[in-house]
């Protein structure tokens, strides 16, 4: 795929978060550290790079997409701190290093995620697009305290809560992953057409891109559970099939996750076949993402 | 005081509140009964009604200032969650109820003070306010999120961890009370004042009042430790003494705090001077925060 615009996007994204996370005005620093450590810990930057191409395929200027970007990412980040506290998943490692609670205390992780998440807003707050154009920020806004509230991301997570050691049926296993996982990679389409001011059609197919891909990399996250290797999954191999968590694999078996992943992969990139040959970048990250499974 | 004003106030944020919490739409509603219970417990509402108030004596409109009022009601509520976690100050009792997490397990008390963050902002986004004027909601999210954020109330929150079982000086005491009580009592007068569109001498006298009796405050919360009653307080008497905290009793001794309680509500009421006769409310509800430590 186009790897210099995806390392140009990851270097822009990866340079900004650390100019966002301000120094501590007091001198006391434990917490300013742990959100510096969580955001610098690998991850992908699928979410902000998808916010960045989604802008620019929209006709919008990838700089002033950047920091709504970042802010996505910072919630991100924090719902992965939060998320591996003891009281919740209970993980050491988050990407192969040691969780932030590990590192750093869990009274300090957890004031790190709500540090993170209390940021973000003002990240979108104070960026350019909010200076040149109010309305957006205030949509942006809107559109991330939704999806990442209590009727998306954290909807999610309770569902998931609420069935831990529980066999759960596909349905109920869609509507986790659309919450989990699915609500903040809807929000990278959102955020990225607001900032263009994309038309309802240039909206559609990205929000439908994003849909389907957001899917699709749940479902691949669940065969290299069985069949990835310990370093790039950064986790141990088969944690979700020992916690009894039921999965693609573990509910529909491994030929027929393969095959769902397939399918959600080519109706992410029929849904922006709107866009022609400017949607190449998009059509070859999503190929790139079932490529993980194989 | 004017009790019908405070009554009438109390009443519209109370309702508006439970207004703001939507009902779940996946039929999990764990995190949405911890976030009314917790939002429900009691509390005097002091944020929101400064926010009110401060929006009227500055000529605006209360009703449109009550969507600001009740996000800054739901950050307060929020900080209170997750700082009675165990890995925090791990109270069992707020408000002389049982604390979140103790009716409704850690994990949903977690995701309960995240959703009341998360939310907070979105109420700001989708206020009468964002809709008629962006800019004002704009400037409202960036307030709260560095109010609230790392340099704000997290970062006091930070100092205070930093300080468990050490006596410090009262100098550390202030800069800690400023931020982590501090932080969104100023934050009342700012959203109150943009709501208003406030000039810049109103805007400081509300200000400086807002941090006079925000320290005011603290210092009162100390000596009704040592002289208060249980039911009160809600939290056992002497606690702070117990847990060797050090408090502006402990630090100064309890005469001279009451007079530090005495002048700093006296300045209080010189800095809204500038409202005259308009002011007497606030006037009297400084009176009225002192009153409980005698």
């Amino acid at each position: 795929m186009n790897n210099e615009r995806l390392n140009k996007y990851i270097s822009l994204i990866n340079n900004r978060l650390k100019e966002l996370i301000p120094e501590c005005d007091f001198g006391e620093d434990a917490v300013h550290e742990a959100m510096k450590y969580s955001l610098s810990v690998g991850g992908k930057r699928i979410r902000p790079v998808l916010v960045l191409e989604f802008c620019r395929i929209c006709g919008g200027c990838i700089d002033s997409a950047l920091d709504f970007a970042c802010a996505l990412e910072m919630v991100h980040t924090y719902s992965l701190i939060h998320d591996d506290l003891p009281c919740m998943d209970d993980d050491d490692l988050r990407r192969g290093m040691p969780s932030c609670h590990i590192k750093f205390g869990e009274e300090y992780a957890l004031l790190a995620g709500d540090g993170l998440l209390t940021r973000a807003f003002g990240v979108i707050a104070n960026s350019s697009v909010a200076k040149n154009n109010p309305l957006i920020a205030v949509n942006a806004v809107s559109a991330l305290s939704y999806l990442a509230g209590c009727n998306g991301m954290i909807g999610g997570q309770v569902i998931d809560l609420k069935n831990e050691d529980k066999e759960v049926t596909v349905e109920t296993l869609e509507i986790l992953d659309r919450l989990k996982t699915g609500a903040l990679i809807r929000c990278s389409a959102v955020l990225g057409c607001l900032c263009a001011q994309a038309d309802e059609n240039q909206t559609d197919a990205c929000i439908r891109y994003a849909e389907k891909i957001g899917h699709a990399f749940q479902v691949i996250d669940d065969i290299l559970d069985v069949t990835g290797d310990v370093k790039e999954l950064g986790k141990p191999i088969g944690s979700d099939v020992c916690n009894k968590k039921s999965t693609y694999v573990t509910l529909l078996g491994l030929e027929k996750s393969e095959k769902l992943a397939d399918s959600l992969t080519n109706e992410a990139i029929s849904s922006i076949e709107y866009f022609g040959d400017d949607a190449n970048f998009l059509k070859e990250l999503a190929i790139q993402l079932i490529k993980r499974s194989n």
